[in-house]
């Protein structure tokens, strides 16, 4: 099998935006780190893993751990698309010494098992997607491949596959595919989490709540419901 | 292997209800039937399919197709736990003759390869997480096992398996764990879905739109944005 460079893009100013009705900015910088370190927990078996800010390196305790634990940091003040396929092109440039995994910070879900069946699964370029039609990874195999997240990505990505006369393997996964953008998402986060995102969930006072018959389980944070 | 008997619960009179605010009630009864012979497809190669209604068997075409193709309709006007729950003790007197798979009406997305790796996963029961900790399908190899549907029921399903000694194995799946209950789900339906549920929902004037671009994608219906 050939090596593996997984590539995380990470943001802790304003990250989580859409979380901001039950958390505060400084715990969405919290949740956030906390993602990032269970994601690295699932992909670091793979190979080198570096996570790349589009904002200056804070400085500080998880950050210094992170890099203590060998892992780069690299700060690209480009935007997610033209940041990543820079990062594509100076691989290929290297003479494509690695396949190259693009995963998404926000899936706490993940384990080392979700990311294998990812690996084994056949493409030029292997597309996984998210909730509402995102690519939460993908593995790129070909050097020809570009990447353009936003909106529809999940459909664009296997439409620039084609476009290139590239086979593109699809992974579906229950646990890849858990993203956690939305207060929603949070419960799954609570109820099939078992690592940093889910304590700290709990540390913060979240707790399941299924009181709701028909509607789907929500979450409650002490006295507020959600 | 056992045989594998399924049950798919099914309810037409204020199917979906939760989607009343995209589709009239006409139409969610079209999309529920869509989604039950979706359903019936992805399992039908499994053995005997029992179809489940609490309310009378209405007359009409596709009714008179679900029972041509050899399907059983079966009229039980109880809620759902106890009429499942009937149907298991009903089992159990005649011997256990097969396993029982009890699966829900609306995952539109599964396909036969899903239940296949249900199917091969092990556990005295095997139960399938579906969003907001609901269960969207649960196989019972024990006979001893009973279900307790609503709210937090994956987790629920899990204690009781627990506090009756058994095995509870888990079956974690994109495409089992999509039910579609609210709008933001018919988009999943249409960016993975092949089958009658898709094709119904872009004959409905439904189309997925990816304008907002940090949200995630949404679909809209003629010139109704959802």
């Amino acid at each position: 099998m050939r090596p593996i460079k997984v590539v995380i893009p990470f943001k802790l100013d304003c990250a989580k935006s859409r979380l901001s009705s039950v958390l505060s900015s400084e715990e969405r910088g919290k949740l956030a780190l906390a993602m990032l370190e269970d994601v690295i927990d699932a992909v670091s078996g793979l190979g080198e893993v570096a996570i790349l800010m589009k904002d200056p390196i804070p400085d500080g305790a998880p950050f210094d751990r992170l890099k203590s634990r060998g892992f780069d940091l690299l700060e690209c003040p480009q935007e997610l698309d033209p940041a990543l396929n820079s990062m594509i092109e100076a691989e290929v440039r290297k003479g494509w010494p690695s396949d190259l995994l693009i995963a998404m910070a926000d899936l706490p879900l993940m384990r080392p098992s979700d990311v294998e069946g990812l690996v084994r699964t056949p493409g030029d370029v292997v597309i996984v997607p998210g909730r509402g039609g995102g690519t939460n990874l993908v593995l790129i195999r070909n050097p020809r491949f570009r990447v353009s997240y936003y909106g529809l990505s999940f459909l664009k990505h296997v439409r620039k596959a084609e476009e290139l006369g590239l086979f593109a393997g699809v992974y579906e996964s229950f646990r890849c595919g858990s993203d956690v953008d939305e207060p929603p998402d949070l419960v799954e986060v609570l109820i099939h989490g078992r690592a940093r995102t889910a304590e700290l969930l709990k540390d913060l006072g979240f707790a399941l709540s299924g009181k709701r018959e028909k509607a789907r389980a929500g979450c409650q944070r002490d006295d507020r419901v959600e």
